[in-house]
This record gives structure tokens, sequence and C-alpha cells, in this order.
């Protein structure tokens, strides 16, 4: 089903609306003082503030607004079904831990996908004021310097590359025997930047992101947009990303072939 | 040889001239096409750019010109002698890793020290037009929602603290297994700041940082921040932290202790 050109243009302003109310909701509490965070989990701490409850609130409400047919996906609130056929993807705080710690790399995402995956995304850091748009052939970076167009790196060797992952305890005990794996082959390997490390992809400032149990809503925004900027996300048998797991994010196909030949082999299945 | 009060100020008003030029110099290179790195060493990968080269030369041009007869130990042009008993240390780039990746993580780090050690320090970053500045009994940051005074954070268990550090397999073998044992007993541990990780804790988001292997170029700026804002900074072993090597940045005497605990009888010597 795709889009019709107005249809696009429309959609784009929508994100942006929805951007513009997440970074306001967002910035509200960032590194505000008594801010606390509740875990989702018994087990462990999975982090959630009231910083990322209301921004989700606040652009589920505007989506009942301006696109009431279609469904949403929110990492918060769940699943909202629609009618039109698409689906809004929305994580309000990616990243929520570095937000707690005052860290300017967590994010707003926020993707729009038809039944083949995601077609648009946007990743907004809202304390540095940078919006990352990508989607319908084109991706763009508005920022503190201005705006610009994004795209990938060119392919070059392993031994050449720069790869970041969010934790360096990545996945289960195979998936981060086979992220060491790849991690030896590379120039650089960084951790830390939750899903800044995508929009450094889009820029043209590194060549592989590598994730292992994602949920789809942390990877629908950066697989459009990398997509838009000439880049390759799949999982790590080379197959679709949008339903999460583990993912392989390259900024050509050629690091991407060379990073799936480790990673596929390593763990399996 | 305490400074007189005018003497403070001038001092400020020079590290700030110096901040600012090297925002310039680093600015001008960062993110840009082909932007390239020598490494320092033989083995492994030490990046250095012409923008850590050409931040360090402005800011030796302005020492030269406003305080003559003060020494500088810089990272990549080494020590110039001087008569007044005072030193700026300068590290250009500090996260010349994370510069060259397109982070906005990485700092410019400038301090002035007397013979006891670090009496004022500056973080500087650039892309996000935050700098911090401690000495002299205050902590200021300046940046994109204007301008506050900085504290640490109060005591609280280490069940409740954040710790970051740059990377995870933070210095030796021991090293290592002590930083892990601190890490299993806190509540968040993250990585890949660089000296923004200080920052934070100047700035009261976090509770701990632990590093090894450091230069005196990479802690003498946060040191100065740090107690200025509250904190202690020390190395492992409780001594002073001003020559690098093991260091432990603590928000408050408090959790100072608890990680010191830890961490001299886990890696003693």
């Amino acid at each position: 089903m795709p889009l019709k050109p107005d249809e696009a243009a429309e959609i784009i302003a929508v994100a942006n609306t929805l951007a513009d109310a997440a970074r306001m909701a967002t910035l509200r509490h960032f590194r505000a003082d008594g801010l606390t965070a509740d875990s989702k989990t018994a087990q462990g701490f999975d982090p959630v503030t009231i910083a990322d409850r209301a921004a989700e609130q606040q652009m589920r409400a505007i989506l009942a607004r301006l696109r009431p047919d279609d469904a949403i996906l929110g990492e918060e609130f769940g699943n909202t079904p629609g009618t039109s056929g698409l689906t809004w993807v929305l994580d309000p705080i990616d990243g929520t831990r570095g937000y707690l710690s005052g860290t300017p790399t967590w994010g707003v995402l926020i993707a729009l996908c038809d039944a083949e995956g995601p077609v648009l995304g946007v990743i907004d850091q809202p304390y540095i004021g940078e919006r990352f748009v990508g989607g319908f052939g084109h991706a763009a970076l508005t920022g503190p310097q201005g705006a610009r167009t994004l795209a990938t790196r060119p392919a070059r060797g392993l031994e050449q590359a720069i790869l970041f992952s969010t934790f360096p305890e990545i996945g289960t005990a195979p998936e981060r025997a086979a992220f060491d794996q790849l991690a030896g082959q590379v120039r650089l390997t960084r951790f830390g930047m939750d899903c800044y490390a995508y929009a450094l992809l889009a820029m043209g400032q590194i060549d592989l992101v590598v994730e292992a149990g994602l949920h789809p809503h942390d990877i629908a925004a950066p697989i459009a947009l990398i997509h838009a900027a000439g880049g390759v996300v799949t999982t790590w048998q080379g197959g679709p990303a949008h339903g999460g797991g583990r993912i392989v994010a390259a900024a050509n196909p050629g690091i991407h072939r060379a990073a799936l030949a480790i990673l596929s082999q390593a763990a399996p299945g």
C-alpha cells in the first residue's frame, strides 16, 4: 500500500508535531531534582519515569486528533488498533537509564509502519536539540548547526570500521561471544549511546551498530532513518529487522555482509 | 601559595578564553568529511587528529600572550616550564575516539594547578555548547538552558548508586575484577561518556566515576570541578588523584568511603 505524495508530506508534519510534544514533555523532567524511576521488572532495573509516560500520552492525544484511523504501538501503553493499515510505533524515551543519569544520548523514537515495515523514522535528542528524520527516500538532520542531508559512509574493511552497541553485556552468552568476535575485527568499539548510535550511523560517522534483545519500538524508527540514508538493517541472519531481536545496522551492503558473515555463524538460529 | 581574589577572577577569564578558542578549533573538524586520525602508539589505536593539535596550539598561543610566566602541561605537546608556580594542564580533546565517532560526549579539559594540585577546572562540550567551570569554591554550568550552580548529590547507599566508567575493559585484570565487584553492588553501571561522566557527577546526576590508567591531563580539570561542586576525588587507595592512575570520583564522602572499601581491598597497592 504505497502512500500518495501528499500523504507523505502530511505524515512527516504529524511526526514533527509528535516529536515537538515529546521534546517538551521529556525536557521538563530531564536533570530535574527528585526525578525517580519505577522498575518495570521485579528482577534487575528496567526503569520508567513520569517523563516516559507523559511523553507517550501527549503523542497519543495528538494522534487521536490528527490520525484517528492509524494504529499505535507504544512502549509504555501498548497497542491501540486502527483501520488505515498504518501503525505509529512510539518509544517516548529510548535509553531511560541514560535519561536518569543526565546523559545527552537518549532519544525519542517515532516511526510509521505499513504492512511491509517502517516507512518513516524520527530520532529526536531534545537536550541537544537534534532531530534526525528519514523516510520516503530522504534523510536529514536539523540541529544546533542548522539542517543537512544525511548519508551513510561508503564501504571500508572491518579493520577500519567503528562499531557501537549499547551494553557490553549484550544479550545471551552465545550472542555476547558472537559480538566479541566481531568486535575483535574492527578498529574501534564503543558503548553506551542508546539510540544515538543509529543516528551516528545515519550521519556517516560510524559503520556498524549491533544489538540483541531489541523490541519493535527500539528499532522501527532507526530502520526507516538508516534505509533513507543509504544503510542496511537486518537481523543477524539477514532477515527483516522490524520485529526486533538480534539487530545489525550497517552503513552499506559491503560492511553489512562482512558483519553478517561473523554474527550469523557465531550465533546461528 | 593562595591566589589573591583578583587573580582568581583573571584566571577564570583566561580559562574561558582558552575554552572559547578550543571550542572553535575542535568544532571546525567535528563530523567533517575526511577527518582522519593518526595513532600515537604502534600497538592498538590511540588516535590523535588535526583538531587535537590545533586546539592545543591555539590555547598555548593565548597563554604565551596572557600568562607568560605560567607553566603548561599539554597532552599533545608536552611540558613548557614556567616561573610563577602555576601550571595550566590542557587536554584539547578528551575522548578522541568519541570525537572521531561523532558523539557529543568528548570534551576540552583545562585546569590550573598550584603546588598542591588543581585549583580551577573547565570541562567544555563544544557541540552541545555546555561549559562546566569549577574552582575557588564555586561550580557552574553554562549551556543551552542557561546558567546554573552545580552541586553533587547527597549520600545514598551503593544499591541506589549510578556508576560510570569510560571502557568496560578498564585497566589491568585485577583492576577489572575490582571494578566488576563494585559494579555488582550498584543500581546502574554505564560506559562510554569520556570526561562527560565527571560533568554528570558535578551536576548531581550520578554518584561515582571509576577509572584506571589515567594521565594527569585526564583528571586535573575534573578534580577541581568536582571539589568545587562538593564531591571527592582520590586514587583507589584514597591518596591525591592529580597524578592520574586509578581514580575514584564520588558525589560525597559517604559513597566515596563505600566505593573505596571495595576498590582498595580488591586492587591493593
